[in-house]
């Protein structure tokens, strides 16, 4: 069962210039957490933009949904920029079907001593193995559906929708 | 849901003695893991044991069997040394039924700085949460049923059993 | 021999706040980098500010200058944004004499995986123990004396000056 | 100004095989440290041997005093295991005259997280520009003379020796 991967930016992907003391993109990391993670499942890596995900415009989720219904693999996960990673989920939902696809970001950049990267890396691609079709967030060690997520900006933490939102 | 996890050694929890320059325990470092992952599942850690895999005996193998049994939870990880996971996986799928058990480990020390148990231990999460009741093992970003696995000792990778040794 | 150690901020401090993304400065990891170091020196620190050396005015400057004038200890390491180190060198040459002042800092901060900060504090803790009393810069290895040093912007690096501004 | 840097092994470049799960020596970490510390040095690195200096013979001594009296450069720095350490200074100091020799480790392998290598290598690197001709070993921040010096096999320190074995 080969997965596809797709890398969009955010956070996950973040480095440090040094001579401007800036964070900035430059390659995905993906490759070199594979390999720290000894990590044997046939995936194709393609990167699609390197961009914070408060930058990502109709067109940039056009291209990915597009890229998700295009590709031959049926299970996908997408890193992205937590801040919106619940938005592009929800384009996906209405345009992708009969594919598992989890996003996944990091809020800490891998180049970082402390990231959550490769963590949130390894239950994306377990719970794309395991779950049933649709369009799912994984962070905090969790999976969530993409119509029951959002982003707790004051904590940082990924969480269900309340009741009444949810319930719209 | 709760997920219970079971720490009981191996390469994942090895530190280095400064003092003799030997591989040791102390204790386990699943608390700093999670709090890298940023994980918020709400999990229950109980160490039975910090040994080497190699010198697990019976005994210890049927205190983790009734740790399974008797504990509430329906999702349990294992933390375990590789060498003889899968042997261990064969004694809890014969003797602990109705929940779902994942074992998972390290090749490299959790202390060490390019290990893979930050993303094991997400592997495992993911995979605990998401398949149905059995024993599996979780290395190398795959799982497997407990009855079709193996460690490869040349490479270090978990596989497939060869298909003759499965069709016994 | 006692050492006196002044963090001032600069990019060795900096962290990575998760819930905007931005650096900042939180505490110093003097300490920290003292323990990994495993350091026996008698150390006394003080953090007289905690800023981008950028934002660095005649008035932060004064302050170091009464601190190196005042402290008991005649062996002094700064730590120091990297941008107007050789500036503050050159305040503290003129104010301050008799003493070993070795200023130092990093071109990336210590929390990342790939800092040089603790390579720069070995350096400038050894170097403020074996120079003759004067203001230094200790960075790449090398150390420099104040009214020979400058950063080079495009390289990052620091080096002597050209011959025909050092010969003014 | 050209520093000569000789690798002999030690807990300084230990490796974790993940096959066997035993520490062992492929190659010096010398480089990539250079790398991460953004050393700009003349440096010429040659590793002479790689081996635990607990296995170190008369014959590899003699080879490491050889080298150090043929070598073009006036400063040279040593990696060496800790535990002899101190008995290869004494070979030193009687065999390789006017030159500045400054030997140093790790009681924490490079490879570890948290190893005091980075910090070891910058001090000596310092110490070695520094210090007038003679034989030192560099550990925990400060230098000692190759006549006063002994690890603490209780602490993990370096420390003078006792006063009535100094007097000796």
């Amino acid at each position: 069962m080969a997965i596809r991967i797709f890398t969009t930016g955010g956070t996950f992907d973040k480095e440090y210039n040094e001579l401007n003391g800036e964070l900035y993109f430059k390659d995905t990391h993906m490759d070199e957490l594979l390999t720290e993670g000894r990590s044997r499942l046939k995936v194709y890596i393609k990167t699609l933009m390197m961009i914070d995900s408060l930058e990502m415009t109709p067109d940039h989720r056009n291209l990915i949904a597009v890229e998700c219904q295009q590709c031959e693999e049926e299970r996908i996960v997408i890193t992205h920029g937590t801040d919106t990673m619940a938005e592009t989920a929800r384009v996906l939902a209405k345009r992708v079907t009969g594919k598992t696809i989890v996003l996944t970001g990091a809020m800490i950049p891998i180049k970082f001593g402390s990231s959550d990267g490769l963590f949130n890396l390894g239950s994306a691609l377990a719970f794309v193995q395991s779950l049933p079709p649709g369009v799912y967030v994984a962070m905090n060690g969790r999976y969530f559906n993409w119509d029951n997520v959002r982003k707790n900006r004051q904590t940082g933490i990924f969480e269900e929708l309340p009741v009444s939102a949810s319930a719209k």
